[in-house]
């Protein structure tokens, strides 16, 4: 089956006999492969929480971006090619701010999310900004604009789902069951800093640190929590 | 058989010496794996039923969108590739608003459905909209206008006919054979609605919920259910 | 043999070393597919008729077009893939009214084929309007101009010759036959009518109704039977 | 050898090891398959006549052109692919039209022979009017200017060369044995004719009529017999 | 396994079914071929030490640069094919040249790095300055600017980490493991002088000489030290 | 080692791994196809001398060219693809023009060859003027400027090299042995007439006459000889 | 292994699993291929010695030009294809003169250098002056500016480097041994002549004469010798 599968799975667009685009599924499993990110929504804002691999002790624990500012009231957290997660966030950072300028408010999430899903969607069309093979990055995008707080979820397809709660790369099967286990619509943000956390350990290889962690919140506003405050929330646990 | 395939299958345009477009048909094949939906055109307007499937608990079931509003009286839903579905729906939203302002009224659905598929019909051409692919992705296009209610359904060949009703994605071998059953020209509006959610019922393998399925009516204008209208649906069953 | 012929048949635009361009011959295969069309030229006017595929009961027949009006005085009927037809009946439509606006005259039926092949014969060439392979369709053109009733027919290679009578599409081979039996020079027009339909009865599996056979006429204006006249030729039979 | 051979000829622009061009060898085979036509230089004009395949009685004679006009002083007749004919012919005539627009004079035959090379030869170069492949067609040129009668001889490659006579097509080998016989240049116009036509006739399956052979001179003018002045052509012989 | 592997490591921009870039794996290959680069950073400035492979004793040692000036502020050590770094460096000279001039202040060490990584990133995409495979080459960027002393890393991939220590080349492993014993907080500027150039020793093959090394510093200005500074290092070992 | 090579010999501008382009060889062989020319350079000027090749008795001999004035001091002599010859000619010519209109005084010899064989050198560019394969001729370049007579010999790679005397084409081997037994430097012109029509008399299956050679001289100004003239050389030999 | 290879040799701009560029390395094979050159420094100035293959006693030997002057005080000599050598010439001698017209002063030869090899690295980019295909031609460039005499080598991937004395070309293995050996920084100019010329003989088949050897100096301007001046070297030997 396999050597049927490879004379589909090269051309960026191409379908298979199936029916499938397997350049984009191949691009799923870069995500795979990538560190784990969570997202949990409550009624006070939304939480992300990422796994940061640091390979030598020599290297800048700040330096490893998984959690990324959109704007003031969005934030995201990534899985994957990190260049190729830039670019998009980059690209989401643009369409904000114009936004903000033209119509003189804030964009609301979820046409942010929109517009980002746009871009990866065009891959291999030869536009000025999109690229010649999919994105090879997910997405969880947390905000909080006029509708309260929300989560958004993107895959490589350019496709995206609202969230209550989510889980991305090597560790996201293990986790998204934790997930549907412990979450529920009542947790506080404190609960949720906890359930991202502890899920996060329980499927990262080392002991948990804020050397290789990192949390965000968007509640109302983006905050990217302090090695102090990663402790703290650490320390809970 | 199958390796004689192979030889014609990969370029987006090229012809087989049977005279076929593979990539075409393999797009169509893509649609067999979404999920299906259902319309049903009466004398008092149209109604379109759809299946979302709820891959988590945690998903938001409102973000699974498969029924879109193209404007006013038109409304469309979908199965296959949901990114190439968006992409469609906003081309044809920029012709049917570009149609109201340049000359007062708003665009029949013929029309509308044509300028969809013009888009369609183009894919491999290198056009600014255009796709390097096919649109892996089926529409019900349903509305109202002068002609009154009207049901259009569009494949990924850029091809589109007007039915009676129809049934789309991986459930519509079975759906059509219970609307050719079912159907008769003198269905209420409300009777529509029992039809195309009853056999919705039958070929998903789920309990029908207001959360995996969605609801829209064109009668003539545009509505998509709330959960609550979903749900006495359902409670006629 | 088959394997030598499949070196040279995927590039649109590549001779094989007998001197044959296999993706036209491929393309003329895709009309052997199609629904079979028949034209017939008498001194009164030229009679097209054409047999229509309703595969389902729900699909609106009239929705099914294989006969369409290119300008007044001139309509054609088609066999191959409708999608490919719809382009060069658009593009012939331009073509028409431009030079009804220009030159203050309609255009000859002669220019109008040779404006509608000049754009098939240029596939694969990266032009504006021509498509990036051969397009799947054959015409029959009928129209009425100064020189009197005309019948063109039109392939995918991009060349045209004028009939007094022909077939196209799946039942062709038969339907050219009796044709050549039972044309003359002095039909009627009511006759021309009775032999196209009584012809297509033979080819076709189904018995005919006014729900799965057209018929036009240019006869000197164009005019697409209403489902009372079909109906009426077909009970003269 | 064979398999050797398959390596260089489908690139329309590749050498061979040997330095052949494939793609334009076989393009001169598509020659060898179209119908035969044979061209006559005398004191007093050229001859060219052409054998016309009418595939079905129903086909109107008239409208299988293999002899066209390009200017009122130079006609030309063809043999290969029509509609890429019908290009190079569109191409010359506006060549000559735009000689005649600039200098107050008519083209010379060779010039016009010439521009017509020119375009034939840039297949493949991405040019606004060039084709992506050799064209698959020979002419035979037949012109009268200030030099007095000529006739050229044009293939694929875009090489042209000047004859006393000359036959292309299916039939051409036996043809131009035949022509060497026969062939002196005090031949008159009425005997050329003659000279032409039996030829013609030999290669011919059919019997020679007026419905499928077409016959033109240029002396000094352009004209295309009437199917009365082939018909005494063929009674004569 | 390595047969299934070349079928997706050619295109430059082809997801392998494992979800990985081969193209870009190659690319992080050729720099494992190249010279050993170090660069340590220290709380009074950064810096950077490389071997320089000189093949002939008539080679100049001074025009084999592997260090070079960005900015007054910034300077960087390169592995791999040395042309493309040349690229690299034009590009990120223009970009800090212009952001001096646009707002009359230098560019961080961050930025420079990120608009040398964005030119990385989009090879294979066409643009105007991007190239057509990933440049083969790592650097390390040392710099100082209203943040103190800072040391990136950059990749094929265009991704950037900082560190306090990083070798890069075909001695960087046993490099880095060397650095990670003897690296700390607290080394003065010359201290770490001392740990990369013996560091280095260890790597090559050949006696350590003014001529085979380079060594700079970025404490606060960029510096490139001369045959006399170096040979005072060494000779400290 | 037939198989290694077919390896690297069709993309048009690919090194083989010794090297070689294999494109511009097999564009070589194209000329070692091609009929003979010689050319011999005296103090008086220079001689061309051309082997026609008359495939029929019915070809006019004066329309096959193989030797063509470029300005009124130089003319070539062509192996290979005439077509090929033809534009490279063609380029030349305009080139010389503007050079006269432009700075008043006729261009050298050298620099039209140069401005020539920067066209043939371009092939596989893309540029407006500059073929997809190498130009398949060889020429002989006769001129005489302010510097004497001149005898050049361009190659399909785009170099040329400056001569006494020179063959090209099938019989260039044996030619280039007799040339250099012949050749001295003080041959008069007539004496050079001889020894290029013995030697091509020498390599010619036929018998040397006015329809199967074609002479020039450049001496001071380019004169193609008349078939009178050129039957007076063949008498003295 | 050589199977291995020939997956990844063809793409112009491919890395090997072992990030490696074969099309690089295949254009200095060519450069093995081509006639050898030698470059000497000494404090008075830069002596270049090259060896000319002259295929002919028919051929012009000052028309095999293998060292050309690329401004006043630069010259350069070459190895490998001539017709690429002449676009590189050609592209510095453009830039000097640029570069002298914008700013009233002589380039650099290091920028020249610099200059050349921006246009050799940018190969298979699309650029209006660059190649599709890596330049195949290795220079030795020569020039004195206002930091003395100085000999540059640059290769097919565009890196150069500063030498004392270089060879290239066939010989250059066993040349640079010599050159090794004899040279030394006190050379006199016409030392240096010597050590060139006598190291050249060495590896050259034929006795050294001044039809087959060209010489020339940048002391500090640029001069070819004259055959007198070739003699005069040769007989010191």
């Amino acid at each position: 089956m396999f050597l049927t599968r490879t004379e589909y799975d090269r051309g960026v667009n191409t379908f298979s006999p199936e029916g499938r685009l397997f350049q984009v599924e191949y691009a799923i499993e870069a995500i795979k492969l990538g560190s784990t990110a969570i997202g949990v929504k409550t009624r006070e804002g939304v939480v992300l929480a990422v796994e940061k691999r640091i390979t030598s002790p020599l290297l800048e624990p700040s330096s490893v971006e998984k959690i990324m500012e959109i704007d003031g009231h969005i934030g995201c957290a990534m899985s994957g090619l990190i260049a190729d997660a830039r670019t998009l966030v980059e690209h989401a950072r643009v369409e904000t701010q114009n936004h903000r300028f033209s119509y003189g408010e804030q964009m609301t999430v979820e046409s942010t999310t929109q517009a980002l899903c746009d871009l990866a969607l065009r891959f291999g069309e030869g536009d000025e900004e999109s690229m010649s093979r999919p994105f090879g990055v997910s997405l969880l995008i947390a905000g909080h604009d006029e509708n309260g707080p929300s989560l958004y979820y993107t895959d490589p397809s350019g496709t995206f789902w609202q969230c209550n709660a989510k889980a991305i790369g090597s560790g996201s099967e293990g986790a998204d069951s934790s997930l549907q286990e412990q979450f529920n619509k009542d947790l506080t943000l404190q609960e949720a800093e906890t359930v991202a956390v502890s899920i996060l350990k329980q499927v990262m290889e080392e002991k948990v640190t804020p050397n290789n962690v990192d949390i965000a919140k968007v509640a109302p506003a983006y905050h990217l929590y302090t090695p102090q405050e990663v402790e703290a929330v650490i320390s809970r646990l």
